[in-house]
């Protein structure tokens, strides 16, 4: 129970710390003192920075599939009652979906930072690289639950489609911090959602 | 003359000194250092570290728009002489090009950690993103001429097709460094300007 808490407090200020500081310079000591955890107390529930971090990535990860899960059942739902609902609409709850969890600038600094790290040691991403996979096959399923109920199954390869979405998605997200009002994070990725299926269909 | 070799032994030391060390650690002092260039010289030539990494950029991406607008005067040649020539050899002319210039881990690295200063600090980043834009006006003007010979203008925007397009590949590239094999990068490039051609048209 006190570990609970201990790890809520860490995570609640990690994020921003990273963020603020870069990866480099918000070292665990940082984090440790601005929570008000003792360091000893960190390595205890952490084996360390890596994991740490791959921990709170896949925190976010599940409540995106949750999202999306909801999202889907939602327009699942509408369909049964017969409200008109076309591609368009399907994609346009799971984009809402995406779009809302992602206008976190401080999380895109720090999965960004950590895209960075993973990229120059190999070593230490392979528990990052699970994660990033474990999401998309939680994605998959629930795209794959809603095509089947949609009766589009077997046209849409559903673990292709999200591979590209969320490379499009991250993408998306880059040019949407840079250069804000340029890009409607939520229309690029709907139109590539819509695009795509078309595509792979 | 002279400066134009000290701005070439600059440039070819900065890339990997960037990528190595990070933005950072990798200072104007260090970059001087191992191209054997006086930091003074590099202070007449640049207006600081912002603008060498501006300049680097503007150079790579002129290069990049050239081979795109050469991959296209290809194929535009191919249909004059009545080669057979689909949608899907164009693309493919184009993502080759796209993909040549990027599978260069280095740039990768240190345009993402530009990306991530720029975000963090928007009063630097106006002329990067200029630079940014300048690039896909470019390759806007290239794609637009291609469609017109295709007889396509009318049908595509080439502007949105190449926000698009760009963003995609931004968010491939990082899959793609992240977990090598997994992605093609070509293969999901070539997917996703298919899939915006037929989107958008």
């Amino acid at each position: 129970m006190e570990d609970e808490a201990t790890r809520l407090r860490l995570v609640c200020v990690a994020a921003e710390t990273f963020a603020e500081l870069g990866w480099r310079d918000a070292a665990v000591v940082q984090v440790c003192a601005r929570s008000g955890v003792d360091a000893s107390d960190f390595y205890r529930l952490y084996d360390g920075v890596d994991d740490f971090f791959v921990s709170m990535y896949a925190a976010r990860a599940d409540e995106l599939v949750a999202s999306t899960i909801a999202a889907l059942n939602e327009v699942i739902l509408s369909v049964r009652e017969g409200s008109l609902v076309d591609a368009r609409d399907a994609t346009r709850a799971v984009t809402r979906v995406f779009a809302a969890g992602a206008l976190d600038r401080t999380w895109w600094i720090l999965t960004t930072e950590y895209s960075l790290r993973a990229v120059r040691h190999p070593e230490v991403a392979t528990s990052y690289i699970a994660a990033r996979q474990e999401m998309r096959k939680g994605l998959g399923q629930a795209v794959r639950h809603a095509l089947e109920m949609a009766g589009l199954d077997e046209l849409v390869d559903s673990d292709r489609l999200v591979q590209l979405a969320t490379a499009v998605h991250r993408g998306a997200l880059a040019d949407h911090f840079l250069e804000p009002g340029q890009v409607t994070l939520e229309d690029l990725d709907h139109l590539a959602w819509l695009a795509l299926i078309d595509a792979l269909t």
